[in-house]
């Protein structure tokens, strides 16, 4: 996350609020205890849609669902989700239940089926219980309350959102985004869901290109359990309403924009790093100095995803042998006599030896929310990055009994 | 494991023992608070070696000493070993403390020092000290004891020892094999130490391709928490002391041997994955009908290795969707609508969808010790097999303060 709010004048972060043209709600229809399980967002007029989606061979129906309506015509007008049952693993029955769903929203809507996605979250290999699914699209109505980011949350703490405004052409646009996923959350997409939605006015072709480059550089740089789920993905819509000059990558504000887009898909995926399932740390890995950029995500993802160093990191406990290990176990170029690492900006490790910290000091890191470890890999001048969260007992003990 | 002591008469097992012609020790130097810290084996003729080693870019002094030497003569005569301190990522003084530390030994034994191997394990970064070394080496008798199976360990909870008798020409040759390693447990060896000693004679350059084909299909198919260590190394050697006629792999007794000593590394590998950091069961998973061994291996470990795999073992739920994530999380080739999936023989996936099983009786079955996964791809006849742990509150425990 190179860009912040705090930024020169590039984007300003607001309170989350849906942009322009969109609606949504989000309802209890009864596949969750009593927590609302239902939702869905709605843009006034066809929106340009792009995606990325989970890399697992075993992609859920509305996966791929969802994936084959947005690359057939790169539109959306509205998307259903639910959580508590993925429809994943369900076989020909989840594929039509999936189908009938987006039917359903369809009529409700009077709009076209083919623009409308569907997203699913929550146990793989129970057939959707259509009659539950039917019920709650009854109940959805055209709002403005953001129900629907509570409804999409499965083992999350809380929901996680974000709204930026920048202008495009003298316009102002927001782009809002939200998302759900605390395990699961591994590499190659998308493991969690996400939707970002904008009111810009965007040339037809920009979204998909700049929604996977980016997604690359947030959603697949964090990891909780190393675990790649069959659902997930990140879908963005812009429907043009906020009525800007059309945005093209030679646009003077383009930068802009992809600078908020980065900062919200950054966002939220820290969000979902910090909420992973029993964490009490987030974790950001800063590499600097690898060959080149693949390395130095290579690392930077390597550290958040080790067992050991996560452990580590929740026990307080400064083991920079660990994190020297996990860096080695990658085939990134490393100068096996010159890495250094740094915690919270304290100096762990000099030329692949003990800093000769003083413990105490830093253990009063640990006992920080947010540990950030910077390594320098001296080889030469690209960086990486990477989200994770320490490992805990509550990890063992929500995943020891989520099912039952 | 396809072999075991009960097919046919290739081998048998025996209790504990050294083949003929090596001494052994193990003793408290001082490394740890009270524990056994330092052995060593020795042949009382040189013996040929091959070893394989662990794939960590910060290989520690020891591992690198220890190949160097044998990569040179293929010839080793004894192995000094300590826990409690790793000597890895100690620099420059580490190599000098690793040489030392042969000299010493070689000193002792009026051998040669190139014919002397060393390895260590424990904590990284700390420097070796050699005084306490010293001392230890000074204490070191040649015996018949097995003290040095319990001074190699850290986190381990047992000694980790196996023998087998094999006729080679009809001569009977002993193997035995003993290990340590708990926790960095993972791909690629070698992630712990394991030693395999036998009395036979082989032509020269035998062992070594022996070894690694044999340790990929044990040792490496292992995993405790996805992180490879900075010293392991599996060192085997053999001595000729059982005066049989040379071993070659056109031996009539040639598949006898390897059975043998497959079992050996077999054994050896599970018993470690069982004692897994904090484990309360051993996971074993068989793969059948895979394209290929590659991806029979791969899926096997993906299962073993899934957090969230572990942490349902460890509940006690059947929750056979992350099986199917785990699946499909890797790129083996999987028939999507027709995979299956066993646990400890009771039916749980058939054809990618529940094997509506009875909860209660699969609930049972994942009480056991034991946990057998069995999954038939589909779409070749290669198999694949992998052992694992479940993932509890006892890991995080041992792992959020090893250190201190």
């Amino acid at each position: 996350m190179q860009t912040s709010s705090d930024d020169a004048t590039a984007f300003k972060t607001i309170p989350f609020t849906w942009p322009k043209g969109y609606k949504s709600d989000g309802v209890h229809a009864g596949l969750r205890q009593d927590k609302k399980d239902m939702g869905w967002i709605y843009s006034e007029v066809p929106a340009q849609a792009a995606g990325t989606y989970t890399t697992n061979q075993f992609q859920a129906a509305p996966t791929k669902l969802t994936k084959k309506l947005i690359n057939q015509d790169h539109q959306l007008q509205a998307v259903i989700m639910n959580s508590a049952n993925a429809n994943s693993v369900t076989g020909d029955q989840g594929d039509k239940d999936a189908i009938k769903t987006t039917q359903l929203v369809a009529d409700k809507l009077n709009i076209d089926q083919n623009l409308v996605g569907v997203a699913s979250t929550g146990v793989i290999g129970e057939p959707l219980p259509m009659d539950i699914i039917t019920k709650g699209i009854e109940q959805l109505k055209l709002t403005d309350n953001h129900d629907v980011t509570s409804a999409i949350l499965t083992t999350d703490k809380h929901p996680k959102t974000v709204s930026t405004q920048v202008q495009i052409f003298g316009k102002t646009v927001t782009i809002s985004g939200f998302c759900k996923g605390s395990g699961m959350i591994h590499p190659n997409m998308a493991t969690m869901l996400g939707f970002v939605l904008t009111d810009a006015s965007v040339a037809s072709g920009l979204l998909q290109p700049m929604l996977s480059q980016e997604v690359d550089k947030t959603f697949n740089q964090i990891t909780v359990d190393g675990d790649t789920s069959t659902n997930d993905m990140v879908v963005t819509m812009a429907n043009g309403e906020a009525d800007n000059q059309e945005l093209t990558t030679d646009s003077p504000d383009y930068p802009a924009f992809v600078q908020a887009f980065n900062y919200v898909l950054s966002t939220l995926a820290q969000d979902i790093a910090a909420d992973g399932e029993g964490s009490t740390k987030l974790v950001e890995v800063n590499v600097k100095n690898a060959a080149n950029s693949d390395d130095g995500q290579k690392v930077a993802k390597a550290i958040v995803g080790s067992n050991l160093v996560k452990t580590a990191i929740f026990g307080q406990d400064a083991n920079w042998g660990r994190i020297i290990a996990a860096i080695g176990q990658t085939n990134a170029k490393v100068d096996l006599n010159h890495t250094s690492i740094w915690l919270n900006d304290l100096a762990l490790v000099k030329n692949s030896a003990s800093a000769h910290f003083d413990e105490a000091v830093m253990k009063q890191a640990l006992a920080q929310d947010k540990i950030t470890i910077l390594v320098d890999l001296n080889v030469g001048d690209a960086t990486g990055q990477a989200w994770g969260c320490d490992l805990t007992y509550s990890y063992v003990r929500i995943n020891a009994s989520y099912r039952s």
